[in-house]
């Protein structure tokens, strides 16, 4: 701050930066409070626009929103939540200087998917989970079937959202949106690997997993939908091929970093913090990496992991750097 | 059948009749033999579809395709099953000459969304049906868990689907398949009516729901899907606006039709025959129309609702004997 500036004059300098950061998004980013700043800012638009697409009166088209099934799933999506993966959307849109409301409905889709998945995992028959986000899981505060059902409409409204214009003017965008996310999302993806981390447990006598297949599981579990969102910008902003494969180098390893980081949370991580019950995995038998290269091990493969994020982003320099912070924050986050 | 003609002349004549009615498909078809015919084609088409797209190999974009999983996914989709739904996709697409892959394509991925909802509404915490198309349900034949999360990618890969390049070559086209099969299998449609109907059996405190109300409940949980499956044909096609709305009509129609034939089943129907228990409608407390109207109520609605159906094809003219037949079908059938 420059010393001997006059308070208005101060004031007005700032206005003029923050229109100008507002003309040329991507801003540079320097600190981690500007980071938390645009993350902060990240979250509550998600907040107001999921708040806004899952409103209680029908769409067009539809014949009547149950109020039960509907407050289910307001429930599930809205009130919590980190929002890292609309903020991949909304940051790797920025580099390409997409419209932020395309990158809002993108990201609000995607975070319905997020929701629907951690809604089924925490059922009784899954990881059978008491506490989400610091509250009660859905099939607690409601009941199983409710949930079974919120889940289920929150993964088909996903899809409903980016087909809608207001995603992108081109139907071209908004289905290979639709395809990737489904990709990412279904039996090859996300719900594959879900099926393999349970199998992992040992449900169906299967044996304890190797290095190469527990990436593999978290590749497909975590994974999947974190480099959804990192790809998403490149698909919205018709990025070229060079800048589509950065950010999809940089989603994947920000995707494994990501689960290691969830895993360490498991054993290091504070309940009431964390927002969920801690010390689960060992119980329940889960195959991670941090039971199989120890603690010093995992911490050690996580930072690899953040370095190579970060590097894979050297095409976009400064205009990276938010995405670059998202990666440290991911290794970094204590819930 | 012509007297006097001799048996080489008759083959030769009906061989004649068989190009011909290739050629210039839709054939108008006159018998309920043809009718059978065509609609045992459709469902040896989609079932060899379905086991295509359902591979046990990777698509491209997935990492892999968990044995569990796609095994379990299978065994929820093939070997069984009316395929109305996709035959409703074939027929109406049929009337604007849309190339049968295209229809095949659309068809298979809603025979998808229709077998997760049985997966799930199966369940436990849902219907808790033991029995489905003559065998054990899939939470019985695998697990509770396997069957959440093969429905979740059931739903997942008819997106996936619907968005390939092979279902239209326009992506307007896929996008507004993709939007309307959104809408009426979500919150404000199938997934909604089911929320409706297990609080119709009083599990949430409501109270007995009057007519107005189960129609509601039915155009929701049945109704929907099978109305997207006669659009789909005109979106398919691309078809004029009254040709469109002539096809919503009947799909209106023939989805409320579906619903009390079904509910009248379940009363009059053999287990056996019909492939999963009977009975149970009035045991769990379900609403029906057929609770209220009482049989003979139930078949004179039952009756006026494939009028209407068949009427609103009258701009069709001939080619539209097989979508006539399929809703006097739809009244008629034992399973």
């Amino acid at each position: 701050m420059t010393a001997g500036m006059s308070r208005s004059r101060l004031a007005k300098a700032r206005s003029q930066r923050a229109q100008s950061s507002k003309k040329s998004e991507p801003a540079v980013i320097s600190t981690e409070a500007q980071f938390t700043a645009r993350r902060d800012k990240a979250a509550a638009d998600i907040e107001q626009w999921l708040d806004r697409l899952l409103s209680r009166a029908a769409a067009k088209g539809e014949i009547a929103r149950p109020q039960r099934l509907i407050d289910a799933m307001r429930y599930a999506t809205l009130g919590g939540g980190k929002r890292l993966r609309p903020l991949l959307v909304i940051e790797s849109a920025a580099l390409f200087k997409v419209p932020r409301p395309r990158a809002l409905m993108t990201g609000a889709a995607l975070e319905c998917v997020h929701c629907y998945s951690l809604v089924h995992d925490d059922l009784p028959s899954m990881d059978n989970d008491a506490t989400r986000r610091g509250r009660p899981t859905l099939h607690r505060a409601y009941d199983e079937a409710t949930a079974i059902l919120a889940g289920d409409s929150l993964l088909t409204i996903a899809f409903d959202l980016l087909a809608r214009t207001e995603t992108h003017p081109n139907p071209a965008v908004r289905v290979a949106l639709i395809a990737a996310l489904a990709r990412a999302a279904g039996v090859g993806g996300m719900a594959g690997g879900q099926m393999l981390d349970l199998a992992a447990e040992g449900r169906y006598g299967t044996q304890p997993l190797k290095e190469a297949a527990i990436v593999t599981l978290d590749t497909m579990k975590t994974g999947a939908l974190i480099k959804f969102a990192c790809l998403a910008g490149a698909i919205l902003g018709q990025a070229p091929k060079p800048a589509h494969d950065a950010l999809a180098r940089y989603g994947h390893a920000l995707g494994r970093a990501f689960q290691i980081a969830d895993d360490l949370l498991d054993i290091e991580g504070d309940a009431a913090t964390v927002g969920k019950s801690t010390r689960k995995d060992a119980d329940q038998g889960k195959a991670t990496l941090v039971g199989l290269l120890g603690r010093d091990g995992a911490h050690g493969r996580l930072a690899a992991l953040v370095a190579e994020a970060e590097s894979a982003l050297d095409r976009f320099g400064a205009n990276a750097a938010t995405l670059r912070a998202a990666a440290r924050f991911v290794a970094a986050r204590h819930a």
